[in-house]
């Protein structure tokens, strides 16, 4: 099969969002997408173009015997994370794909994948590249965001709340189970199949962000972990936290599977969440809470940024975590 | 070394190009860079935004013991290319790069030849990923272009002229040298000295391309081959072309090495040249070659597009091209 039939059996997808349409004036819009040598976009001048790139490696970033719907779909769903990290809204997206080989099959799969997540977060696929290799998958996504309402990471101040929306520690927990998951979804209780959703099909809580910026001007997207990710944000904003443990957001799924201490490690330092965590002054409490029960995503407080240093506590007394964040090349 | 050090040390470069300044009122800019979660740029609403993405997967797309430096090279020139195919200026890239190990020679011999391309194009480098698995790069390049000027592939009209920049053929030619280049530079001959450095290093006309709009709607990077590549005009525009062999711009390098008749081949078919190919009225001749000139940019007419199929003819006679279009998964 050739590469420009290829294109167009699996990625060439036919999209009614309203919300991406040209027609509504004043709004950023796809002018080009798929069959030209680039995408092309309209950003009025009251919105700014944010855009975020992740590569997925097999038997890194996912087994290469996963299904290959699982595949697409959460690679695009961690890159549409990112852009929920800044508050912005979904544009669209590129896929580069490297690939062995020309499976029908597996493409077919993918395609579907893709499109379900496609449709899921509203942001359709407007170009990218085909080439032979080992399986990588490279996404680029696109997102506006008006000009006073992008979530930083150099906007924490002392007296904040710190926030994170979601259950943390459900993928960290659910990578343990993957052997396990992977010879066969029957042989997993209803708690481990819950992790296991949480780390296939991850959900960033995209509309949620794109309103947050009312009453929070300091976020992101956890993927390396609670602290880790915290720490990018004391570091640029300059200053210190405490982080409560007792208050971070565990599913009872999670708990039953690996018990309270487990999921507290999972949540602090497990990664792979795309939940947001960000900052806020306390007079927006009460409107954060009603923000996520509009947009149905679970929100908490887990802390309070401070002139120190990040400092773990459990009720008042220091916590120790016992797993370090994950990081590529870590040496 | 952990990804932020790595990062950091190799990909945080520091520019000073007046043309991206964000001080610059009206113009495209680059808000952020590297270090949040997405690159953010502003573009102002006489503008439209391009982006186009590139993968090179090694030993597919470069000889994995070519030097680092032109594999970061060329990795950028060639997403250069597809902005210039659109007669967009570049405002800025991202790079995402699989690596199998980190080796600090490899890296920063790649982050050299990564800032000379960078340097030479005037596009910062914005954003990315680094993630460890076999050596692939992805490159996503930004452009922007007056909304009226964009060079299109479905404008080809009746009548037109069909145009290229530069010479081709040279590039594919190198491809098979590239065994006897690899076993030592001072074996080649200078003509040969001069084709390897046409197919290591790409030279896109993208200032000649930015200003190519006022006198032509309808052009393309040439990749795949001028007639894989014109072909894509055709079909889009609807129409055929009589491509005249003999008016093909071959250099005497290429002559030397091949012969004229091979040089015909691969400048027909072979690939890899990044010039651009552009239709346009026959009232534009002088301005386009005073163009070609003040850029120091060769600008042939190649031929003429017509209402019929795509016909290739040596000096009226038909003429036979021995090699089909490069295309990945052909079968």
């Amino acid at each position: 099969m050739a590469e420009f039939d290829l294109i167009e059996q699996y990625f060439n997808f036919h999209y009614d969002f309203s919300s991406n349409s040209a027609d509504k004036k004043g709004q950023p819009s796809v002018v080009k997408g798929i069959g030209d040598d680039c995408a092309i976009f309209n950003i009025p001048d009251k919105f700014q173009l944010v855009t975020s790139t992740d590569t997925l490696v097999s038997d890194v970033h996912f087994f290469s015997n996963l299904q290959p719907e699982l595949i697409a779909y959460k690679a695009l769903a961690v890159n549409v994370s990112d852009l929920a990290a800044m508050g912005a809204k979904p544009l669209a997206f590129t896929l580069s794909i490297t690939l062995p080989e020309v499976s029908e099959r597996w493409l077919s799969d993918f395609s579907k994948g893709l499109k379900s997540a496609s449709e899921k977060f509203q942001i359709p696929l407007v170009g990218g590249d085909t080439t032979q290799g080992p399986l990588t998958i490279n996404i680029t996504a696109y997102g506006t965001v008006k000009q006073s309402r992008l979530l930083r990471r150099d906007k924490a101040q002392v007296g904040d709340d710190i926030w994170v929306t979601g259950y943390l520690g459900e993928a960290a927990a659910a990578l343990d189970l993957s052997e396990k998951a992977l010879g066969g979804r029957d042989e997993l209780t209803e708690a481990e199949n819950n992790l296991w959703q949480s780390l296939a099909t991850p959900k960033p809580p995209v509309k949620f962000a794109t309103k947050l910026a009312k009453f929070a001007e300091c976020g992101l997207d956890i993927s390396d972990g609670l602290m880790a990710d915290l720490g990018h944000i004391l570091k640029q904003s300059q200053c210190g936290a405490n982080l409560d443990v007792e208050f971070l957001p565990l599913s009872d799924s999670l708990v039953e599977v690996v018990g309270i201490e487990q999921a507290r490690q999972f949540a602090l330092n497990g990664g792979d969440d795309y939940q947001l965590c960000f900052t806020a002054k306390s007079q927006h409490r009460n409107k954060i809470l009603n923000l996520g029960e509009r947009y149905k995503v679970n929100t908490t407080r887990v802390g309070k940024v401070t002139e120190g240093d990040l400092i773990v506590q459990l009720e008042g007394e220091a916590f120790q975590p016992t797993r370090a964040s994950w990081q590529h090349f870590n040496q």
